[in-house]
């Protein structure tokens, strides 16, 4: 793995730690019953194939998100490792510029590009391959 | 499930997200150099199997994890599902009667009693089954 002198995309905060769940409303339920977590709205992204809902802890959040149809990532996540912990996502400044750092240091990128996210905001996600089996995601938010 | 009239286990933090790893100084060196996070002192507890390092990010930490042994259930995890993501660990207040009120709502809990964990302070593990294959961790650290 290249070191790089000075670290290419520098990260301060954890923006959510993405769950892969097959009943979105029954999770949504768990978390708020048992937790008392409150949930955010839930946000339906078609073409992403996504139903999803944040729900604020603390500084962060988690981010339950439940295929719309069987050939949605998230589905086909499940149908081959169930249920649970998908993914975490990096708040950062600059995204573009990190995204292409990192492809120059050699991580493998599912996205050279940034592309919208759930919420709206630049995100792109590293291969699964890139951090030991971790799906990483960057993403870059208006303040 | 119980769906209680008040929460029973409230919470407010993500303390930490676990990380399975095979080889922890390669993944401390990963997110430090790529990421520019600085890793705390590596912790080794043989009587727990483990030998691990928070890396703070924000108001929240990475807890990268590796087995000291084949028979460490981190071994056996990344033997199993492959190294990643592992849990998700909540900071909460009181975690003795939070873990007891668990168990009166019917969550299946991997530890009914809080024990030490990694830092020092109190855990406990419910099962992954009771979250939807997520596997949670209550701790109450000293502030």
């Amino acid at each position: 793995m290249t070191i790089p002198g000075k670290p290419p995309a520098p990260t301060d905060q954890v923006h959510h730690i993405g769950i892969a769940v097959a009943d979105l409303d029954y999770s949504i339920n768990f978390y708020k019953s048992i937790f008392g977590l409150e949930p955010g709205p839930i946000i339906v992204r078609e073409e992403l194939g996504v139903r999803g809902c944040f729900i604020a802890i603390g500084s962060t959040n988690l981010e339950l998100l439940q295929g719309t149809g069987p050939k949605s990532s998230i589905s086909i996540h499940i149908e081959e490792k169930g249920e649970g912990l998908h993914h975490i996502c990096f708040e950062v400044e600059g995204i573009e510029e990190k995204l292409k750092t990192l492809e120059e240091l050699g991580i493998d990128l599912r996205d050279k590009i940034p592309r919208k996210g759930l919420m709206g905001g630049d995100i792109g996600f590293l291969s699964p391959s890139a951090a030991k089996g971790v799906l990483i995601e960057l993403a870059e938010h208006e303040h």
